[in-house]
Parts: structure tokens; sequence; C-alpha cells
């Protein structure tokens, strides 16, 4: 599969830095000094350069001129516009599955399904979104189209971003979000695809108010 | 714009390389060797490493184990995956250019489109081909979705491949896809949005079949 690509050093840096941004654990506006991550890491400055354009390109950060790496702001705008693509990227890939399963590739994503189900009951936010992406990669296997693959994998850092933040605001998000990952497989099994697009539009619709609504806590929170 | 990030090193690298294996110079299986691009543009190992993980990202490249990196082979089915992918995205900043335009900020789309038909007959495929690029480029400004933005640029150079490749197959090409985005370009001014998607797959369907088509021929020439 060529959307697994081995990881360069930049690319482990810019993991790193970007679970601690999902987590919150690095705020919208926070700086990123290069020496800091130089010396925490043990790593090259030249590796920690290449990491944060890595991460820009994820929108994760901005870099500004004369002020280095900040981490981006999230804006209602933006989420709508992420949201936007990563809901068309989503029903591209489950027409894919609804027309491309068979018997002998279902069932690792019937698997995962099931190991969603019980993580979303769980209480650890963090295993179920990562349960949920582990269900996209195994959509990839019946799907087989690396490009797709790839801008879903591109995408990935950003949508798990708004996707913590809406659990972390609403932790039953994660109840929902395993309802309808069942509806949507169920309906790809029926090869129903004139539904996905709506089971999807309004699941992304739901999960998009939400981060924004979250967002607009976080704003609140700041004045 | 956050999506025209900064160059690094290894981006620059991969770029250059990118170019000789659109171009044609570098063909299909044809091993890329490290030492030979450390030693012949003077740069460190670990920067060219990190240049062939940035290529195999975008599809010109493939890392195997115990044999190094190949350039990527085409094949029709991967060619129809990518233009399926491809057309989709284009569809969504279409219709944003249609749905999104002003007198302000439609000019600069204009200017390029009558650059871009002075280029289709000019016999400079890749200055013609380099021109709907810019004609994409300028269309993300109106659209403002920087995530579209960036998985379109994400997309570039496998399409510039194919594209590169259907023009030298029949240079022609460019007359068609020329004729083709002014009448897209009138659509959006019409705002026809329920006129994009079909012209769009046309194109698409076409441009593809034409690359198909140069892909058996090479398969030919080769057997």
């Amino acid at each position: 599969m060529t959307f697994t690509a081995p990881e360069s050093l930049s690319e482990q840096i810019a993991k790193y830095l970007a679970q601690r941004i999902i987590r919150g654990e690095m705020l919208p506006g926070e700086r990123i000094q290069e020496l800091r991550v130089v010396n925490e890491l043990e790593v090259s400055r030249g590796s920690v350069r290449e990491a944060l354009l890595i991460l820009e390109r994820r929108h994760l950060i901005d870099i500004l001129p004369r002020r280095g790496a900040l981490v981006s702001r999230l804006t209602a705008d933006k989420a709508r516009a992420l949201y936007d693509i990563y809901i068309h990227l989503l029903i591209m890939l489950s027409n894919g599955v609804a027309l491309g399963w068979n018997e002998g590739n279902i069932q690792q994503v019937g698997a995962q399904i099931e190991k969603m189900k019980r993580l979303s009951g769980s209480g650890d936010a963090e295993a179920f979104i990562e349960s949920c992406f582990a269900l996209m990669r195994e959509a990839f296997v019946i799907v087989n189209n690396p490009y797709l693959a790839q801008l879903l994998e591109d995408l990935e850092p950003a949508i798990h971003r708004t996707y913590s933040l809406a659990v972390r605001y609403q932790p039953q998000e994660a109840v929902r979000a395993s309802v309808f990952f069942t509806e949507l497989f169920n309906a790809a099994l029926r090869r129903e695809v004139q539904r996905i697009p709506g089971l999807l539009n309004a699941y992304g619709d739901q999960q998009c108010e939400l981060v924004v609504a979250a967002l607009n806590k976080e704003a609140l929170a700041c004045a």
C-alpha cells in the first residue's frame, strides 16, 4: 500500500507536535519555539524546521514572518470549509465501499465497526477517535484508490483536531458517531449508494456545528 | 495564503526530481540513486531521503524494500483513480467560483484565461500546462478554502505528469483543454452550477482516456 510511507525524522517530530496540538495541550496562538523543540527532542534544527513545514501544510500551525510558528486558530469559517471537503471525500470513499465490497474484503471493516462500538462507551475519547480513523483505513483497502487515501490522510490531522475538540466539548458525540458509522456501514452493505450522501452530510453538519459551538465557548472563556 | 508554504531544502529537491519525472526524462521503473542526487545537487543525504518521501506521498515514486526509490509506473487503473478524485475536487472548486465570484475577484481569473488561450496555440506544452495550474490557483483565491487548495496542490504533481503525457501524445489536447476551460469559465460566470459537473466529467473522461492510450503506446514500444 503506497499510502503508508515510512516515516522520516521530520515526520516523527511533526506527529509528536501534532498530537500535542490535537489534545489541546498546545493552544491556538501559542508559539512553537524551534530551539526548545531541538533541545527537548535532541534533534537537529533542520529536521524541526521541516517538521514545522509539514504541520503548516496540515493546517495545524501558521508560520508568520518575524513571529515564527504559531498553533493555528480555528474559526467557524475554517471548520465549515474543512468539513465541506472532508465529507465530500468520505462520500467518495463510502460509495467505493458500497460498490466494491465482497465477502473477502468486508470482514475487517465489520470487525473494526465492532471495535469502534465498544470504544464509544469506554470514555477513552482518544482511543475511540483512533478507531474511527482505523475504520477509514480499512475502507481504503476495499476502495483501492491511493490518491483518495492519501488526501484523506493529509486531512486527518486537521479533522483529528476538530473531532477531539467536539468530543471534549460533548462526550456523548462518541456514541452518536458510533451509531452513525454503524448506519453508514449497513447502508454500504446493502449497496444503498443513494443514501450515503444524505447520511454523511447530516453527520458532518452536526459535528461541524458542535465544533463551532466549542470554538465559541473557547472564545468566551478567553474574553 | 496559508497554502503557499515556504520551501524547505527537501521540498526543492523533490520539485527538481518531480520535474524530471513529469517531463519524461526519468522513466517509469527507473531507479533514483540517493548518492547520485547527493553528489549532483551537493546536498545532504538526509535531505534527499526526505525529498524521496515527499515524492512517494505525491505518487511519483515507489520506495521498495531492498530496491530503493523507483519512478512509479502509471497504469490505466491508477490513471482512472487519479482523474476520479481530481475531477471531484475541480467540481467543488468550480462550484465555489460560480457561487463566490464578484466584480472584484474575477478579473484575475479572466486574465489568466486569456493567457492560457494564447499559450494553447504556442506549441510550448509546458508553459500551457503551467498556465492551467495558474488558473486553478487564481480560483483558490475566490473559493477561499485552504483545505481544498492544499489537496489540489498535493495532487498537482501526479496530474501534471499525466497532463504532460497526454499533450506529448496528442499535442492538440492543449487547444481542446483551452476551449474547455473557457467554457467552464463562462458557465461559472453565468453561475450555472448545474452544468459544471457534466462539463468537468466529460473533460476528465476524455483526458483520462488519452492518458490510457498514451500508456498503451508506451507499453507497446517497450514490448
